[in-house]
């Protein structure tokens, strides 16, 4: 069993009536509702919960969490922001979504700026650029989506281990959409599909990305130990 | 001319005997000595200076930075490290040593721990693992320190761009010991020789691997502007 | 169910005494008997075999093939060495063993020369150098080959994806130990422990990372269609 | 001063008015006069001449090879072909134009069918996505060629080291249009644009990237010598 954490700062479904049409149970909820299965547990959280919904006890409990953030980054405060950082250093994996990039978590573990351009929606076209990778596994050569805001680059992101997915956008850019990377022991995947005004979540292959994405970033079972400097006792040392 | 600004936090060298022996005028003048041509031009910083002697003044001045910390990290201000960190985004090269892998300026641009292994003194070889890179140029297939204090895998550091070197323990480790990383527009090296006890800066090849080091992460010039996103005026738009 | 064949040229047991006293069935059943399981099945092929044992009805029904060779490189065919690239780009794994880094299928997906520095029988240590990968799995982060060949940098391949171990000889050197790379839709590992004079294959260790590396590189499932190229049918296509 | 050929099949020219139309000195004379400089020196050769133009003398008198080839690749012999690859790793510079992905030189470096997708002539706009790299610089955000032929994803190619710019087409693709590898000691620099049809080579930033290329992959000094595996003599080698 894969225990999930889908975080949402929950702000927009309820500000915005255009929001709440797609989404009328928040964003986090459909998440839940397409992941839940036999092997997967979701549990979500939301910024308004005490200690952002993310205590100790849940994020001891969480082997995946999903983050969708945009207009309430500055809300999560500090102390959360490095609990999930730790966390994910120590094991757990993160799938951030969307305007996450400039999420907190997301920021503090890529130690950049994160910053692209964007605008207001447009056609997109999402190219497989890393078909062998199991996040890629039953999404087609390329995929469409009708409505989505643009992300461009240059993204200020470093090196990703794998650009999985490259996004085309009809007014003329292009995105590296689908992102993965290690940080000590935890697994992250930035997708960049998810604004809250389209039915994106709705879309099969999105679905099938995240679900993928949940099994590929649990934590591999490990002997190693790791998280804390020490000296090693090696007879042979001489000098 | 390439400005550089060696920062030490400069502790050890005043109150400890053996090592003001070894570096009498403190490690940053030790390295600002060999450094020093018609093309480059260093000053030095040190922790007890105002500010830690990189006042926003000095950081528009420098284009690469290097640093050397180890007993006092927690002693410079967050504010100072985000102000490296930042200067580093935008461009300043950074040159890490020794055991500034845990200090704050490199703990933040890399979202890592940056934990490794170590114990005193031990003998070390460095093997040149990348030969075409600018900075082994003059570097033979590897070298050897008598002395340096042994760090070792496994180092929780993000992958790097390029391994440059790999250094051998005669107590039986292997770490990487040359990394480069791209962050934003920075271009950081760290490099692991530089134990305080030892004359590792009086090495002609470490300093040789320094030298290179400032030459590869100097900024280079660009017409391209980074940092902040920005909407883009597309005419081709739509939806 | 995995099918592996695991590849042997077989002569030096045939041919050297004390060859034959650590492998008496020769190294590709030594292989053999700790892969074989309820989930692995194993055929072995020998280069005195038609077809070097590659004929196309094997490599066909080969999930992974595993690959051991080192004097007589040359006998094996050219045809013999495409057909095994060439399966490998459409997606079969290969795992390539200590002398095998200089075989015709290994340099053929390389591109390189494949050289390395190397001398007779050292002690040798195995550092784990990305612990959370798949083919790391219950290996602790270092274990000791009493006696192996020594392999030393500067090894001249591409970048690995990941360097999963390091290795560290009594004698001085350093080594990319355990490599990984993917080709079209291939996954390769190279490991380079196992030489044919010492008990290797029977270490507990070794023969963990060889099976977890057959998990890894089996072929994934797969919608997508590579291999050829194709022009593409796209209604908005314009000039 | 450094010393470049540019090879060029020269048969469209030569067979095709319209191609003959935009370059009637043929390709590889367009790129000559752009590239010449005080500190280049240009040579030109094509598949007509004795040896395809590479003789040993040509290559060992060569410090970056440029090359543009289409519908003739099968004509170069492969014996031409293993000398490209043979100097390549010996440190030779390559940059490989447009439809070369197919070049017999090419797809030995690389180890992978170098397939991809491609249609008929389209508008490109041309993105920066490794803005730090010295390829690019002097060049925008992005760039615009009003035609061009789609070269499309999925780009079977080993993961590039850097990929320094992405196209992005109005019919609906994305490519990775500039990718560089290293491959023992020499750099290559793979770059889409360039299809025979249109006047891509006289397009000020194509010009400028190209330029930039051959600053980038010219070898390096060194001390070091690869290229051969031998026996290390170290005394301390014990077992």
């Amino acid at each position: 069993m894969i225990k999930v954490t889908v975080w949402n700062e929950f702000v927009h479904e309820r500000e915005m009536e255009n929001v709440r049409a797609v989404y009328p149970d928040g964003i986090h909820n459909c998440i839940k509702d397409f992941l839940q299965s036999d092997e997967i547990e979701v549990r979500t959280a939301t910024l308004d919960m005490p200690e952002s919904g993310l205590t100790e006890e849940v994020i001891a409990d969480t082997d995946v969490m999903i983050w969708w953030g945009h207009c309430a980054h500055d809300k999560v405060p500090d102390e959360i922001a490095l609990r999930v950082k730790d966390a994910v250093l120590k094991g757990m994996g993160l799938i951030v979504l969307h305007s996450g990039h400039h999420s907190k978590p997301f920021k503090l573990l890529m130690g950049t700026s994160c910053d692209l351009q964007w605008r207001e929606g447009d056609r997109e076209r999402i190219w497989c650029t890393c078909p062998n990778h199991p996040i890629a596994q039953g999404i087609p050569e390329s995929f469409e989506l009708a409505a989505e805001e643009m992300y461009g680059e240059y993204f200020t992101i470093p090196k990703p281990d794998d650009v999985v997915f490259t996004g085309w956008f009809a007014g003329g850019e292009v995105f590296r959409s689908g992102c993965t990377f290690t940080r000590d022991l935890g697994r992250i995947f930035y997708f960049q599909p998810g604004h809250e005004e389209y039915p994106t979540f709705k879309n099969e292959y999105v679905r099938r990305i995240i679900k993928n994405a949940v099994y590929w970033a649990k934590p591999v079972t490990r002997k190693n130990k790791l998280g804390s400097p020490h000296a090693v006792d090696v007879p042979e040392a001489r000098i």
